[in-house]
């Protein structure tokens, strides 16, 4: 399989690599397409890959006991995504990921990042400070939904994600928001008025 | 200053280091005594530590635009604790750090880590995996809070911060569960009566 340069360049951007390292990295990655509405990781699987979405657009999400849908997090250009927990620590994903838009993606297993790790230590870096900046997010999350209104976290999301709610379904973002479709609607009504 | 090497060898745990290695490390972190009720961090200053707790508790909490208090995380023996966003970003600290017992750190600047990492790469190895775990409580905390009762959130707090009940105070649980004290107290009455 070979990759045009230009991807290698544009997913880890501003590392310059030697060609070797190139062609190393070109080999533990696969391309993949997807149709838009396709189930990517099921709960209960085992995660073996993490993704990097090319374009499209990828939603993850937790279903409860009762059956209902609270969707963590979407994933658009140039985002990382996986049920991380399971990724990291070898457990069952308790997340769900589909695609809710055609999408392109690039999928490396664990086993070959830890290769890549080893053979180009600099990716290590590459990789750690994303896991910050992701970490970082998810820390304002939780303070989000602690000392947030529905409306603040509403305006949060939009500004996180932006041109995303042409995309995706309404309950996709109220599952999100952890309200209702109908507060949604509120909501925009409210904003719409300011 | 001189540390004595068994507490490289608690903090790195799983880790060998040569006598050259362990002389580094050492230089580069620094003991603090805190007692009871001392402020580590507020909000709006730089934050250039991280810190390693060998006993005790500390408290990250934000204060909302309403002077309400909400807490993040408890960090207790043998936890690392910051304002990470603030830490990795360069940002100033949006949170708030305070110990809430008698409490022994070690500290190390990001600068000093950045040393570490380039003179130990091990040490790199040992961050992003203990980042990993970290970024695995803060997903499934974020679930929780859109998927679970005041109940079960009750429960898994208790589950993930065994022994800490006796030590902290009753609004800083409520806070960390986003909970008035009053339906903290229903929820241990009933979960008493069971």
């Amino acid at each position: 399989m070979h990759i045009e340069n230009s991807i290698i360049t544009t997913i880890f951007k501003g590392i310059s690599f030697s060609t070797e390292e190139t062609y190393l990295i070109e080999s533990k990655l696969e391309k993949i397409q997807l149709n838009k509405g396709i189930q990517l990781l099921e709960a209960g699987e085992t995660v073996v890959h993490q993704y990097y979405v090319q374009k499209g657009c990828l939603r993850t999400y937790y279903v409860d006991i009762s059956g209902k849908e609270h969707t963590l997090q979407f994933a658009i250009k140039d985002w990382w995504i996986s049920d991380y927990t399971a990724f990291f620590s070898g457990d069952k994903a308790i997340l769900n990921i589909e695609s809710i838009q055609d999408t392109t993606l690039y999928k490396i297993s664990k086993k070959n990042m830890d290769d890549l790790f080893f053979e180009i230590p600099k990716l290590e870096t590459f990789f750690r400070k994303k896991m910050e900046r992701s970490f970082a997010s998810f820390q304002k999350r939780i303070l989000s939904n602690l000392a947030e209104s529905a409306k603040e976290r509403y305006v949060s999301f939009v500004r996180t994600y932006p041109n995303i709610e042409q995309r995706v379904k309404n309950y996709h973002i109220a599952s999100y928001l952890g309200i209702t479709t109908e507060s949604l609607s509120r909501i925009r009504k409210v904003l719409a008025h300011h």
